[in-house]
């Protein structure tokens, strides 16, 4: 398993997929940058009147909620659209569902009528994702999540492993995507077969804006990847989310290392997290990676 | 005094304050990382469909005019009723008003039509205000403005600090609220009772792109802290928005000495002011605050 | 020649011009930070209701397409005529022409409406947009391009130097705007007269998001001071042009220097590009331009 997980940063270097964002403007240019800093090659393109022809050229599309409204959400469904009658993967990032019906809402009828290949948010967020499935929620949904802004709730982050694992493979089973779900032990579960739990990573980074967007776009562009390889497609995704997860996690570890060096902060935590995806060119011994059968 | 202020920034990450933010896209992911950075939890939702939902889980409201257009606007006025029903305190930061009729027009309006806590802005800017709510303008309002952009004429940096004071006392008296006019000296002042003034800071801080907007969104998370303490609310008001302002520019100062070990410009200065509100567990002895009675 | 070179990066600063930018949301903090590095004001504004109003009290526009939509195209409209009427140089920076329809025809129309002072592009920008304008393409365009995303086709860097003068020379002749385009070797061009060679620069610059966007703006600030210098107009044009591109170029090298000092990755670069443009008071023997007949 190792051997083949040390070389995604390398194909992803050789594809340079272009990633198109329809993504939030507060950490925007974290993702761009980010995606540079993997190999991708980042477009972004939220216009109703262009967003479908730009997911034409594209490699793999990512949508993301964090500043969602009314002409975003109408180009997310027609890049959505035109990313699925194309085959590439979608990746779905739901900032904050559950904090409001409306991002609740948009959530639950992006996934009924698109395909996305992964789903990446935090407990709360997959928490909030799952009920709306289950419940059939969509446009005429009434309630309110208990989502606490963009944040994982300290409730929520008490969940045993066991139970974040079921959580995924129940929203996998429902909406066919891969599900990863963030947090100081990330979770990466599909329908059935084997799930994987990563320990990479550090806690400073929930107090960088946008660690989980840019994790959503690094996966977005490991996904493009995971595509256009041969063999099972579920398998292969499934081998690329974990590897970007544990890439993510460990130039996360360096970048801590980085900051302690000058007694740094956030800001500075930021930089060198995208600075260490830049120079990372294979996964090795740092990676904490385990199965769950 | 002292003894009492330099709790503030630890007070802030005791409650961990969401923060819903309607502000520019200039400058929003600075002020996302300045209120982690700070201890707050940050939250920018700026969708007509959803701006009212997310004030009602909130803390406390930034409205900031930097790139305002007619969907941000009545976003605002939604998010902003639903803050004043809640009794949430609201924050305003003119960005540019003056600059042209529509920045007036609005901030004019939003002024009439709800109370706002605390408004922040450059002398320039809060001139601006001062001279349209006096003049009653607003929607109708016919005269554009005189403000260069977003920073503050130089002719204005030249008022006499009295009549600075002078001048935020009557913004206070016409608004309801506390007003804070940020400079070399910045004045902090209510309707009636002590003004205070600030010598913290570091000239090259108007060389970063929303060093304002940064204040602005962290006096917010101070208001939030003011809003839940005992005793009398303008007084705590008073209170947090002088430890912030000191806060801020104790910063600043920090990030200048930072910067000037290796010759930086100004965007090191923006890490190395982040990263030392990140930092920041208590105002000790560098604070310059003076009282004006 | 290099001793009226060596001056303009402190005219900038003499003049400190205000740049009104209707630019995208990706890199728009970028350029501001650039903007003011530089010795600029920026502002940023680009809602209908103001983009008139606010170029009225500018000294030059920046129109950049990265992220357009219907709203911002029509107040790229709006504050383009507001800028010929009074006579303040625009520039262009057509992000990604040529990858879809929708920025093909808003190119074209823009072309068609405006007078440009100035377009910045990379080769497959400036080829795309070439062929638009030579096709009378506009709003009725049928043909999508072939940019893939915003970054320049691998074949189109293989053009050879001689082509590409010569490209920018009929775009030139064809819009009446100075053309400059950006690579391993940027060409400044006009309809006729000299052309200046830049072999300043470093090739990491290309994995920051937003370096082009940057050297627009720079551009904008430097056309602001030609547009107000002695002489003739051109001329003055084309040399603070390539006095721009020149000083973006240097300080690029002066990033990647540092960077290496670290081992830093592209996040650590924009830092320390934005730094070199603060440090930048005149251009010296590092100057790497060549005239070409």
């Amino acid at each position: 398993m190792k051997l083949e997980l040390q070389q995604w940063p390398q194909r992803v270097r050789n594809l340079c997929p272009l990633v198109h964002c329809i993504t939030n403007y507060v950490t925007v240019n974290d993702v761009a940058n980010l995606l540079l800093a993997c190999g991708a090659s980042p477009v972004m393109a939220d216009s109703e009147a262009e967003a479908a022809d730009m997911a034409t050229i594209a490699n793999a599309l990512l949508i993301n909620l964090g500043t969602l409204n009314a002409a975003t959400v109408r180009s997310m469904h027609l890049a959505a659209a035109s990313a699925n009658e194309r085959g590439i993967p979608i990746v779905l990032d739901p900032v904050g569902v559950g904090a409001t019906r409306y991002r609740s809402c948009t959530a639950g009828t992006l996934l009924r009528e698109h395909h996305f290949a992964l789903i990446r948010g935090n407990i709360s967020e997959i928490k909030a994702l799952a009920a709306i499935v289950q419940s059939g929620q969509g446009a005429d949904s009434t309630k309110a999540g208990s989502t606490k802004g963009v944040d994982a709730e300290a409730s929520d982050l008490q969940d045993a492993l066991q139970g974040r694992i079921t959580l995924a493979r129940e929203l996998s089973r429902s909406t066919g995507a891969l599900v990863v779900i963030s947090g100081a032990q990330d979770v990466i579960a599909g329908i059935d077969g084997p799930a994987f739990v990563c320990g990479n990573g550090c806690a400073a980074m929930q107090d960088i804006t946008g660690s989980g967007c840019m994790l959503s776009a690094l996966l977005t562009a490991y996904s493009a990847v995971a595509w256009q390889a041969e063999g099972n497609r579920q398998k292969n995704l499934l081998h690329a989310a974990s590897a970007g997860v544990a890439a993510m996690g460990i130039c996360g570890e360096r970048a801590e290392k980085l900051n302690q060096q000058h007694a740094g902060g956030n800001a500075s935590l930021r930089t060198h997290l995208i600075d260490s995806v830049y120079c990372l060119d294979r996964l090795d011994g740092a990676v904490n990676l385990s199965v769950v059968i």
